[in-house]
């Protein structure tokens, strides 16, 4: 990296999992978007053709007019290729298989358990983990090898455990788990800033926030914007829509057909917020998975809830969809569009390399930041992004109301961690059955279930003994 | 107290609850069987006629030949005299009213909860801590004024919350929580001593164990008799009569009649051990309460492990046969007979006065004797008892499977202390809708029955705000 | 307060100390220069005309051109009438008076042992705190029961122990310790930036700094701008100047009288970051008390290493013109100047009532922002502030080599607050021992010289038992 | 191992440094005086002969009729044969050689700084760490390779970084450091008690102690004999001789040759309970090393105080003797006397075999028994000694006085095992600076010191690399 009048070039990134249709393209836009950074990316995926064909998108923007940030793209054959000489680790992948989350989606349905998401915690993210551990551990072993320097940003789920298992296999790396659930809260919070203030379009990120728990399950206790205290008018907004739910401006304009998918009007939010008095910052889908099946115990109660239960088949298709564009856009059918994707990701390499500080939410292991929660564990709070330094924020104390629905998933989180790295089902199986979506099963029950979940994506947990 | 040759005497014993019909016979009876201690012990009780009754039961025995420790009884009509000058203050009260515990233990029942017990966690444990939290409060402020270095001593349900009380209120208080659980689980292992060695009459005390958990959620992890790790023949043990379930050696000599209400054949301790791997060390009454309803969802179920839910009817008319016992023996009509009670009481009181040193399990704020769990939490672990000073020994940790299941009791306790302590009743019924009771209930009927329960019992609540 | 159109009204600023004539004039001036806010201060000081004169001279500028910042002045005869709906107290006192300075820093001369400043540690350090340390117990029990909501900003020296003394007393308090002598080290970095870069001008607050420590003995692991890293910078510079030593651009422009008292090249600065690596942030004159007195073991070392021991002749001579100026300032025969202090005081205020977040660097309790040091202990990180709220940073680790260093004070400090708050002499006394200035004494020595000490300023010390 | 009949055979030891005189023969002894436990010990040495000599020696007594305990000793040539299938493993060694010790004790003398046994603290315990550190590395190394799940007992100095250092390489180790200095104080307290109520002949483990610190540096809090508490005691017997100080009935009786380089008459001791008021538990002559040189700054003040500074040529020629007398007992020209040491060793081994709970004081690493010092640390308390288990024992707080001196070493002794570790001089050096013996010297003094000592012995230094 060489920087010189407040930009930085030369930034080798390398992108695991940089076949992707998603994350990737959205990163392109951005940096493409960014004028103070330019570099190389490589993209390393077990599909070689999706990274030469991410490869070939990203190049042919190069020396478009409306691109601020120079950026070289190369696919790369081996994970060593893209590792070597990274600064930044970017880490986006499919643990397994689209067939395998269709295990951990819709098995559990059998057992009268159901998942709107499936892949952070209840039996699908368990499941996930088992088969994501193993994968973040050797990748922890090889950045310790080839580029024990490096940044690395994770955005694979489950979050928690993938970063958790970074840190477990290399505890000196440099890496932090980023997301945009937060963002939401946020985007909710000027809606009500332009309903009771008048205030339009005050960006997100003027909305002020702490930041307490663990991925997909923060809460916020200080919510403001500018000299105004929002908490007492979201209260006041739950009173007026509280019944029928609420859906944000940024939804409003989303496509249809996905609003069916992942649409969510915030009565889990709402509903959260009048049992135990704080802002929980995730989206309903998330939420309803954390707390016992109170939201998401049938169907029925999920329509009534309005939110969706995501279908396997959706993904299947949206997926397709995403592979025809990919074409498409490779081929220069269509043109890439550069659209600001409102994530991070750049915002945090930037401060990273030293051109301005940044607070923001991230994922990373306890140092004291989360009160009364064990050190080490991976929990989401602010941080301050420095050059090359990334500080936690101490943002405090959970109430013991909220304490202990978060906790319950920290100590089964270290566990299944601890458990995919000795192998061990046994120790995973525990947690699984003090999962809250699992644990009002029998026990022969939740041991079926396991099983059952196990034995269908046995291809992909090769390395557990017992 | 007066040390000489060996003996002491002159020791103060104050006993808050001393109309007691169990404890306090109990007490006398080993404080009479050992010869090296005598003073006087002062008898408070709400129920002033009771401890007036237990002054003459005590003071009838002083000059009998079989009477070892000769000790002074007296009733008092307040509090403060009775701590005046103590050296030691113990504790054995009803928090509240049988009345009231009929609404812990059976209301929950019209919800689908049923409890073997109701006195420690669950719906009842919850709001007797309610009821008992403030009054310990006050049993703290009276200490600190009045005897602060006393060594007080409480045998109260819920013991882990009494006892936090106690050191939430007056953090140099010298309390701990005693209780007997344990030992019925070194009483089993004597049994499978002489099953696989033929080693009959082992004592109790000679079987070692390493104790962790939280009261009557201890668990053992070690256990020996002198050279022999017991562990390995637990298992087989649990092999040949895991089905059958069995009756202790103890149990198999008790009345009949008690027997159909507290019998215990073991069959949940079994089945925790082989899903968790570790000696849960109390009964399977108390265990079958602090895991989700695996083991007593339905009176069918508890049928189908050996154990029993004690209804109220039988304490009604246990405590009205003891009433009638109590006058015979006031009036001479019934002989106090002098047994061994097994209890750990008295050896304590010894080894406090420096008597000897004793190694035993009790109840005291965590300082890091048990790892994993937050400081000051109110644990269950071996100490060392010497002459003015109990050193908790340091126990180590749990496994995950079984953290889990513990710290979210630990949490809650912690949860409802605070509440009670800030007159907050919205503290504890996130706690209540949090246990692994309850917390498959829909929130709304978490709030029908913990409002119907406090309705229920609201004489004895009147310190709390909301 | 009000917030409207990114301005905030009708603050309320409780100033104890208010007297002042360094401290208060530049806040005023800092106030007068801010115009987003606007307010009411109320002006307390034990010295009542002192705090009348400054309400002439803040009054007397609301009206002027120049002024964006509008504040009324009122002074009051009692601290309560100054804390009455306070929304920011700020303290600068003197503890004591400046003859109990002259014992501080004076009177262990005698026995061999200098002092440069002697306000912070070392003998006059630990006097000083025994006088402010109940003082500041005072305030906190004012504060507690007329504003507890209000922000406090302690300047007054020794820093860590009067805002350790706040929290002892009421931990919950919104207090926090501002210094500026990271400020120094950030002054010399933009220096080596325009060495090294050519860059001229840079602002101070462009220095990117981690900040580990105690006030006054705080450590920079990271110091950055943009994207490049200073430190390799830093070690080239004292490879050049090293011996010669470096007066700063700033000191270079100050009154030459001034900095003989004041002045420092740097040489201790640069001689700790040859043994630890590290860099010191404080100015030497600072430095030199917190280490054993390898640079202050007399006069002529002290000249060695071109720093000075500041008189407290000096020191009186320095106030008396102060007193001079203020009554020119009040008559109206000299003009208050607006000149920018440089200090963060007025930034913090701000964004403490949401206008703007900022990451500055400050003294608050240990909630784990400085690894390994124990928890509660007043240590010196970065924070974000943010509207009522300051979120420490979580820093880091020391290395071994200081950790010691600073670990020995912070253990001082403890006691020193500890036995403050009892009354007790004798656990001072033990800390005073330790002292790293004083360690080397025999014991007897120490003792004298701590008894003779305390017999100077017993007038303050009235409230210590032994 | 084998239990029978409360007793257990075929226990494996292995003694790394079996050569030893001192160590080896009362262990000999020791065991052949105990009749619960046989088996075979293999003696592992440097020096083989040595080893073989002490073969020789043990296997001689096997037939005698006094020898209860039947053992079986065998020298080998490597310590992997010692290792293979052991269940314990004893540790003795000389770190490095008398001529390196010569160069830990004397050098510093050049410098103004003496030492009394300087072995564990000082200039000379840390050089000696230096030696140790690397060597006990690879025993853990080893361990873990051989007989991971053995017992560890280490008695070699500095026993706190060699404790240390096994398990900072093999956290999983089962290790203790094994001191008797504490029971010189329950000695003394045998003579106190004896004095004031005329008990005689009570036995060191009867007088109950509470411990806490590091080793050769633990205090007492709590001293009493059954019913007695003897601190008070205490207090008056300094009083009656503090000034003159008091030699103990057990020194009353050693070799008056030896007196003159051990002797220790209590003048340290005595004068740090009047300081501190908590009971130095070492002898004199460490006690010295701890704190600044207030009772060992030059030769006189060493007299002053009555102690020794035992010069090397002392060791020379009592291992001279020793070497001789090994000869004449294995030749069997010299009776092998069974002398019970009164060392805990064989009382320890016993315990963890199960024939028997113990609690006796024990170097283990932090896990909260010592409060207020860091995790991980190897600290001294009590400890609970039970079949295959050793649990420390809570010991509490150290009062801030004495805190400040002990952590002042833990973190030193903390820095130099990771300095050793990391084959990093300068760590270290860090440390030496601040030991309390050398905190007064001028860097550039401390400097040329370390300097010096590390090239006296740099043939046992080949693994560092700066």
């Amino acid at each position: 990296m060489k920087y010189q009048n407040d930009k930085v070039s030369d930034i080798n990134i390398a992108y695991i999992g940089g076949g992707s249709r998603g994350w990737a393209w959205g990163l392109m836009s951005d940096l493409a978007d960014e004028q103070s950074m330019s570099g190389t990316m490589r993209l390393y995926d077990i599909n070689f053709d999706a990274a030469k064909n991410n490869e070939t998108i990203g190049n042919s923007i190069y020396d478009r007019d409306d691109i601020k940030g120079k950026w070289h793209y190369q696919a790369v054959k081996t994970i060593e290729e893209a590792l070597r000489g990274a600064d930044f680790v970017i880490m986006s992948i499919v643990p397994g298989s689209f067939k395998a989350m269709e295990s951990d989606v819709h098995t559990p349905e059998k057992y009268g358990i159901f998942q709107a998401v499936g892949d952070t915690v209840g039996p699908g993210g368990i499941l996930r983990a088992m088969r994501a551990v193993p994968i973040y551990r050797d990748f922890a072993k090889k950045i310790r090898e080839i580029c024990p320097d490096a940044w690395v940003i994770n955005y694979t789920n489950p979050m928690t455990m993938c970063t958790r298992a970074l840190y477990e296999e290399f505890p000196e790396i440099k890496a932090f788990g980023c997301c945009h659930e937060v963002f939401s809260s946020q985007i909710l919070f000027t809606d009500i800033l332009e309903e009771y203030f008048g205030i339009k379009n005050a960006d997100r990120s003027d909305i002020k926030v702490n930041v307490l728990g663990i991925n997909h399950f923060t809460w916020l206790d200080k919510v403001s914007y500018k000299g105004i205290d929002l908490i007492p008018y979201y209260e006041k907004f739950i009173d007026k829509c509280g019944d029928e739910g609420y859906l944000d401006s940024r939804q409003r304009v989303r496509d249809p057909e996905e609003m069916k998918y992942f649409g969510c009007w915030n009565l889990v939010k709402f509903d959260l917020f009048k049992r135990f008095g704080l802002v929980a910052a995730a989206g309903d889908r998330h939420l309803a998975e954390f707390v016992p099946p109170w939201y998401i115990d049938s169907p029925e109660t999920v329509k009534k809830f309005k939110f969706a239960l995501t279908p396997m088949k959706h993904r299947y298709e949206a997926n397709e969809k995403k592979i025809e564009k990919g074409k498409r856009l490779a081929s220069g059918e269509e043109r890439f569009e550069i659209v600001k994707t409102g994530e991070e990701g750049v915002h945090q390499i930037k401060a990273l390399v030293g051109l301005g500080d940044l607070v923001t939410n991230v994922n990373l292991p306890n140092r004291g930041q989360l009160e009364g929660f064990p050190s080490g564990a991976v929990v989401e709070t602010n941080a301050l992004f420095s050059r090359d330094a990334i500080h936690p924020v101490a943002a405090g104390k959970l109430p013991y109301g909220i304490q202990h629905l978060v906790m319950r998933h920290v100590i089964n989180q270290e566990a299944v961690v601890k458990g995919a790295f000795a192998g061990d089902k046994e120790i995973i199986f525990r947690a699984f059955m003090n999962d809250p979506l699992v644990s009002h099963l029998k026990p022969e029950r939740s041991r079926m279930l396991f099983d059952e979940m196990v034995n269908n994506t046995k291809e992909y947990l090769s390395g557990y003994q017992n």
